[in-house]
């Protein structure tokens, strides 16, 4: 799963992605080919989303600083990320003090381009290594930037399947960022995988909602049209984000700290064996800041591996195919579907008969008892212990201290016994 | 009292205890010439109870190995370990191959002779210690085992001493186990004298319950006769088992963890000042088993002094006279006397007064002030500062970080100045 | 606010205190002059009150040993503290063995006379110091005590000031100790300051009640008065005592421990960054002994500086106008005042949106992010995150780990641009 979780992410990585335009709607396109029942709607720029307003839509088609003879030093077409994101046209020479006032660049990390984005208010400018920078000349330049600005929309999609309860389980993600690998390519993709998952199990105990929007202004849209509806049906959510690098795993709790989110995601850590990053919601930076906003406060938090603004390459050229790894989207997958698989097989079992069963009868016992032995049925009886129909199966692998998948084998090796039910 | 127990426990070591028959019979019967209230009860075997079957009554009578001149070179006359328990009847001539299949012996503890039995599949055997395994020589061997197998009865003994109310506190303990001393013979010995204790107070808050049957098997049927009355009666219970040793003391648990038995148990640890090593109910092993049951679910915890298990001369020949003690009996005594009296003298205090009494003109303060003073009667006014009416003695005791007994003196001098009702 | 604390206390030093007399009547008349709206009582001595006695009224007008020559050797006229606090009158020739029997002094400090009474029981005494002790020669002395015992009246002073609400938050002080400063006049002078500042608020939303009375039998006799009315209205109360020097802070729980007064004098200290060594309310010893006792059970901590009986000045001429000072004086009123703010300055509020808010427009976000950025506003949102209706502005600043003071900033902030209500 790692590698083709990859593979999407080379295919993706090239789409200059914005809040708004082609980028996205090409991103999408992707991802609906893969889930035919995405669900990907427009919404017109201007409108009212709770206190927002969607922005103009941007298209971006050519940017460069060259020098007088049209020898391109500074050139989208290298990166995505040289252009400012929703920088106005521009079309003009100016000396280098003039042109200075719209560069970006790092001098820690000299070899990198940053990420900069300006939506909400008119700008334009260039971002470049400081190496390009200091190496830029004298000038004059001539700076050319041609986008357009217009009244056009804002894309986004939603994946909805089904189960056996209308009980929720949202997964939230985003396409808005331009050639960059972790944040935010593996989100989606990873997001796409457990939609997949979800789609291919063949009972569904809870319906699953999959969110693929720009982020912040597509989650309040997203709000605006379906938060009531959220408020009354998700029981656990999860901001899929910076899931693909192999350096750590992160855990980001929801608002309130002990929501069902919580409990599952902390289990499925335990499950795997995972050492993990512990932040506090004060730490949050993506939609869990609208999921969790306090009229709404859904239970949402986020599970990643490298969390965004931890480490260096975070929204930089460096936050490139190079940063991820095959190894490191496999891990998140599968920490996200250790937590599916706890939402979903989590029966709560009541012992049938009072006092410990004969275990020997039945063949779950070695009959000759003596130092040392009865150890092979300890895990049997403690699962069956805690079966007093209170405890779901993740709870009681929490109290017997055991991987839930044992507590569940253990429980179906009882079922068959008559054991519970 | 250390002595006495001890004196019992050197009566009753010689014989020859199982799940059943003479063994179990003879046990119960020195204990019912100490408590003539004790009620022996016979249940058939084959008889249902819960998910179980009483099995057959096993009687032994004689069992050896020995060479074909007839020299006993395992002699279940020199020790009533070297049968394994419930074996059938066996006298035949084998090679000493065949015979290798029937031994048990310990190479870690090569003096040892190993406990084991084989109550629910037939089979027969012998342990022996591994220098006695060493020496067997070539053979060929004779081996005789006189035992009947046969449908008699399970026996099991019960006191029950009434107390002001019909809440009930349940102790109970095994009597199956052959020639061991810690387990199990302490055991009942000092329930015994629990039961001396309690048929003694001239008052009691509880009714108590005292029950000695096999392990496991006893209770099993205890509970498919009792089970509905026990889980409305007990409000609290232990399993005394392996209460004779002088190297710990050991505190299991309930499975819930929190009940009225597992306060009253660390409340009686503080007052004695005690250091314990405390168990997870995950390392339950005797009784608790089935009285903490998910469907039955009664309030019963476990003080131990060397834990089952956690010995090396648990379940073999080692377990003898030498490894308990009358002082470690005394301390398990004394350790369950005190949470008898923490759950018997226990009452509810209230102050009678607003404010703080004036002590002076009770005696009860020095009328002089001074620096350094009024220490005297400070125990007086903590303990009455949390007489609220609903903080029980004991509870106080925790409060004010003083043993229950300097409470329960400070509450009877309170009580007779009127300071509290 | 230190310096005018100080001259207070400088003004009421000399005056010679007790449980009764003249003393307290002055110090109170001095109180009543800063806070016209004190009313002063009188009740009768012998009066019932709970389960004392007020006692007789106490008036000394002289008291000495001298030699026979007349010369003064230990002179009231010195020291207030060097006559036993409720002598009975003497006037007699004895021989330096008599006279021991009547002498207090501190060998561990040898320069401090110490302060001892003698209320409930009739006595006679003089105090003085170790080296006064040493010196006084071989005798015969002459010893006078001339003094009042008679059935005069107990004086109290209180100031209550209305707020919007009946909801009650008491201050208690005490008023009958001669000539120390941490303990006791650091006590009455920062409550006045706390009532001119309750008073000097253009809004109050609660009540607020100052007791300044007798320790023990002074606060006795006004729950006899008012404890009914007390249980029913106050909130949250604190005994203000030894809050003079620079030493240390401390604060000592209400009984309960989780009482409004207590939750806020901890946000208090937080507040403050102070270091407070934190007591157990098993080391109270002030009227909070009262206020807690069960029957009443308000909800009173106590927040001091160098705490009573922690120091070694304590009760001793060295608790003098040197060991406290105008900036320990500031220290205390101002984490008092810390309280005060807390209390009152603490409305729920609630996000009006849905989501988080557009900041940018608002003109409350930098519009061009990048790395590093986007920091400023982190506040503005953390807090806004809590503002679900249910927090207060202090439980918040816990939430958010900041000052109260940077919440209620923001939360007005937040007010004017309409985000909260």
């Amino acid at each position: 799963m790692g590698d083709v979780l990859y593979s999407w992410i080379s295919d993706l990585f090239p789409i200059t992605r914005s809040l708004t335009g082609d980028g996205v709607r090409q991103t999408l396109g992707y991802f609906k080919d893969l889930l035919p029942s995405m669900v990907i709607s427009e919404v017109p720029c201007g409108s009212q989303v709770l206190d927002w307003n969607v922005p103009a839509e941007w298209t971006i088609h050519d940017a460069f600083i060259s020098n007088l003879k049209g020898d391109r030093l500074v050139d989208m077409a290298q990166s995505n990320l040289h252009v400012v994101g929703y920088s106005e046209p521009v079309d003009t020479i100016m000396t280098r003090a003039e042109l200075e006032r719209h560069l970006y660049s790092l001098p820690d990390l000299p070899e990198a381009i940053p990420y900069v984005t300006s939506y909400y208010q008119r700008h334009w400018g260039f971002c470049l290594s400081e190496i390009q920078r200091h190496n830029l000349g004298a000038g004059p330049f001539r700076v050319v930037i041609n986008s357009d600005l217009f009244s056009g929309t804002m894309t986004y999609g939603e994946v909805v399947i089904p189960g056996k309860s209308s009980r929720e389980v949202l997964f939230s993600t985003y396409v808005c960022h331009p050639s960059m690998a972790n944040n935010e390519l593996s989100g989606p993709v990873v997001t796409t995988a457990l939609a997949l998952l979800a789609q291919s199990m063949p009972v569904r105990r809870y319906t699953y909602r999959f969110v693929f929007a720009p982020e912040t202004i597509g989650s309040i849209t997203y709000i605006s049209k379906h938060g009531p509806e959220l408020k009354t049906a998700v029981d656990a959510g999860w901001v899929v984000t910076c899931v693909g690098d192999d350096r750590a795993y992160s855990y980001l709790p929801s608002r309130r700290g002990d929501t069902l989110a919580d409990k599952v995601s902390l289990r499925a850590i335990n499950d795997l064996g995972l050492r993990v990053d512990k932040y506090s919601f004060l730490d949050r930076g993506s939609d869990e800041r609208q999921w969790c906003s306090p009229l709404l406060d859904l239970p949402v938090s986020s599970l990643m591996r490298s969390k965004y603004g931890t480490y260096p390459e975070y929204h930089t050229s460096l936050d490139n195919l190079d940063f991820v790894s095959p190894s490191g989207l496999q891990g998140a997958y599968t920490l996200y579907r250790r937590c599916v698989e706890i939402l979903e097989e989590s029966p709560r079992w009541r012992s049938t008969i009072v006092g410990e069963p004969q275990l020997g009868r039945r063949g779950l016992y070695p009959n000759v008892s003596k130092v040392g032995s009865a150890i092979d049925s300890k895990h049997i009886l403690d699962v069956l212990t805690y079966c007093d129909g209170s405890n779901e199966e993740w709870e009681i692998a929490e109290l017997v201290d055991l991987p839930t998948s044992v507590v569940q084998e253990t429980c179906l090796l009882l079922l068959s016994h008559g054991l519970v039910e």
